[in-house]
């Protein structure tokens, strides 16, 4: 072990950062950083490479947690290179530790690598709102002893209120005095209720950057969005928090959140799982779902919250070129591989209708999220942000003859679609891109998604998303669309093709 | 920066400790290790120093959690020094992340420290069982606006169990139809409740190791205990969780884990604040107390709990070496200097008389919880960790005729303890050693704390613990101790005189 003395300079730069960090002096912390893509800096949120990911973090991020420094090592390897672990005490509570390799350069000391923990709060209030050992416990053992449920703050659990993502709608929120039907079908299997998750706010958005809670982490696309509006249910599955993530599916809830963080995830046939005490957003579309980290625990959830039906687990893939190519290419090219390796059929299809089709499924949609919310609403729009405001505002505008004529195109779309499907099992994205970069503007790709998502909403098929990635490591997702009621069947494949 | 090839060999060291790691092959995982006193390995659990602090440490931990790598990204400092960042995906979800610095010893490449990251769980079961954002929003808006409460798991929270630290009794336990009185007085100053906190079973023990759910850790003291029963909530204010750690002290149960985690705490003069709906261990002796981390706010909370009474803070202050002596020599040099430096007079006590009043404390306290939990816990023995059902078994056996000659003994200690101390404040210890490590007997330790806790538990009198180190940097706890109804001036006092 080097015993050398701490080179020289060493200390002041050391000091130096120090004092720009507790005053968010980000120029002086750019300069003390070492330029070039090989530095490194890592916390809980994942690591950063190369000083512009860096420096764009700090930039944003508006000043790191006040500390003071109660212990410092220093391992000096040579005149010019030293490592330095720091132990910091928080103003706000607890010890953080901090690792970073210094580097002597023609300017001085820069830091090549920094790597820092602090530590975590008792609940990360992004994914949760409330959490327990368990929240609630099994009611009975099952298939699913020792699973643990995220549940979708839309769902009513026994003593607690529906949060909906909306803090003024929690506020008004009376205490529910039963379980929804699929949470207690999952405590009789023998899970537990780990806790209640974060939504988008009335599950009207596929971001899962809520206004009010902040964007749940990523933990497979750090400093990328989660995906909504099953945001927390997802990330807390990604990071272990719950095995099930129990969500809603409108127009691409599960999917997309599925899609973004590399998880296993089913909508339901619509009507297929019971949505007695869910909160409707679109009673038109809107259908109970699940995600997973395994395909095996995602069949399993389905053994108890689907109806029982005789699987025919044999498929005929499709794949639909002028589908897959509203995606970016990144994630065509990784459905495309997937559909060929698994012998889909390539068809063309008359797309024509598409951009009529989600038209009419997001005004019937939109119809009937205000005819629940509106009266709610309306006084009280200031109280949303500003994604989930617009969508509610476009909504009142809607008038009836409006919405009996996107019914029309929605009934009219169902049978098209059902018809093109048959039964096969169409392969397609379950988003139109990988997750974008948390700041990134979302209303293009919202489009695209939706223009995928919305052919399995119309029609009320159950659609798998799969996880992939794409060569830079970014999950992505490939879905699994068939008939009415093959849900059974679509998580054999699941687990089968994986 | 260094854009130099791999060192020699570096790669193969790299994956032959992954290798050790994810096996548990601790010899490997050892010679690994770089030698020596310098060696470093930090984690959300604290930093250890020194190659036989690491050893010991794996090999009571009993593996990593398993994982693999799925980044690495090496700064090559020269042939024989290299830094090795690898992201870590955790079988158990989420990922983390792992920085070594490598070097060339004549035994081949060894680390020489090491930084690593791992997600944290959805909640720390060791301190919390249920937590939220928040749990129980505020009643009303007051003095403690925007404070965060950590309710000791034997307080009744509206529509919650009492658990009491141990899980056949949570099991077993109603739903609370009201708020303790003590919780719905802070929820009407303002504070909210963050969450219900863990205790050891039953509040019987000092020493936060509670069997079913771990020990909290002490973010102050790695590697140590946490100290009890109020140890949840006392490692939930020290981690910055809650600003408020609500508890009870019967025999030191706030002061011991205050003292062990560098807190503020306090013990209230029996019966001064109110225990309803709190669940007892020996009403004799339980009292309402409470942590911060601050000594302003340890009395804004001293505002709202206590009755209203004049302050007379001025205080003459006295010491008791025969009491000091009793701890050990770190913690009486400490408390020494603290009465010093107030000029606390030293003043010899007759304590022949001290290990019977003990005798009698811990005889009536036993007693009195047999006759409190003895119906429940006699067929549950089997259920409880070793040293609570040791202290259970003991108070089966005590009979009405000891009970009744303790109590003789205790009423004479409280009118001789309140004679000595008359107005004055004493200044003694809050526990007789700095928190013992993990794994460390504890018996001597708990004999000789309640030595020094007992005088404010026979005499029912209020007692503030502030924090000072050691210095090695350890917490002790400075305890100053009034005549009962001066709960107030105590707290003026930690205030004046931090």
């Amino acid at each position: 072990m080097t015993q050398a003395p701490v080179p020289d300079g060493l200390v002041e730069a050391f000091w130096e950062y120090e004092r720009a960090l507790m005053s968010d002096d980000v120029p002086t912390l750019d300069r003390l950083f070492a330029p070039g893509p090989a530095t490194l800096r890592g916390d809980a949120n994942g690591l950063l490479v190369g000083h512009d990911q860096i420096s764009a973090f700090r930039s944003s991020r508006g000043g790191a947690p006040q500390r003071r420094i109660v212990q410092t090592h220093v391992q000096t390897v040579d005149d010019d290179h030293a490592l330095v672990v720091a132990v910091t005490e928080l103003a706000r509570g607890g010890r953080g530790q901090q690792t970073q390799l210094w580097v002597r350069t023609g300017d001085g000391w820069r830091v090549s690598a920094a790597h820092v923990s602090v530590p975590a709060p008792a609940v990360d209030t992004r994914i949760w709102r409330l959490v327990g050992d368990p929240l609630v416990p099994p009611i009975d053992s099952g298939p699913l002893d020792g699973e643990s449920v995220a549940v979708k703050d839309l769902y009513a659990v026994r003593g607690q209120r529906i949060g909906a993502g909306n803090p003024a709608w929690l506020a008004g929120a009376r205490t529910e005095p039963v379980h929804a039907r699929a949470v207690e079908q999952l405590l009789e299997a023998g899970a537990s209720v780990r806790g209640i998750a974060r939504t988008d706010e009335f599950a009207y958005s596929l971001a899962g950057t809520n206004a009010h809670y902040g964007t749940p982490p990523n933990p497979q696309a750090p400093l990328r969005i989660s995906g909504g509006s099953t945001s927390g249910s997802s990330s807390a599955v990604s990071l272990g928090h719950a095995s099930i993530g129990l969500g809603t599916d409108t127009g691409g809830s599960i999917r997309v959140p599925a899609a973004y963080q590399g998880l296993f995830g089913i909508r339901t046939t619509h009507g297929a799982a019971s949505t007695y005490a869910l909160m409707p957003l679109s009673r038109s579309f809107d259908t109970v779902g699940w995600v997973t980290r395994s395909a095996e625990l995602l069949r399993r959830v389905g053994d108890v919250l689907l109806p029982p039906v005789a699987r025919n687990p044999a498929a005929e893939l499709v794949s639909v070129p002028g589908l897959t190519a509203i995606a970016s290419e990144e994630v065509a090219a990784v459905v495309d591989r997937y559909a060929a390796e698994h012998g889909a059929m390539r068809e063309s299809w008359d797309l024509t209708d598409l951009p009529a089709w989600l038209q009419a499924f997001q005004t019937l949609q939109a119809w009937e999220a205000w005819q629940e919310r509106g009266a709610w609403i309306a006084p009280r729009l200031d109280e949303l942000g500003a994604d989930v405001r617009g969508r509610f505002e476009a909504a009142a505008l809607i008038d009836d003859e409006r919405a009996v004529a996107a019914q029309d195109q929605v009934d009219e779309a169902r049978d098209r679609i059902r018809e093109l499907v048959r039964d096969r099992v169409l392969v397609l994205p379950s988003a139109a891109s990988v997750a974008p970069l948390v700041g990134e503007g979302l209303d293009a790709v919202r489009t695209a998604t939706m223009s995928l998502t919305c052919l399995a909403g119309l029609a009320g098929l159950p659609a798998v998303s799969i996880p992939r990635r794409t060569p830079a490591g970014l999950p992505v997702g490939v879905c699994l669309v068939a008939a009415p009621g093959r849900d059974r069947d679509l998580l054999q494949l699941a687990v089968d093709l994986g």
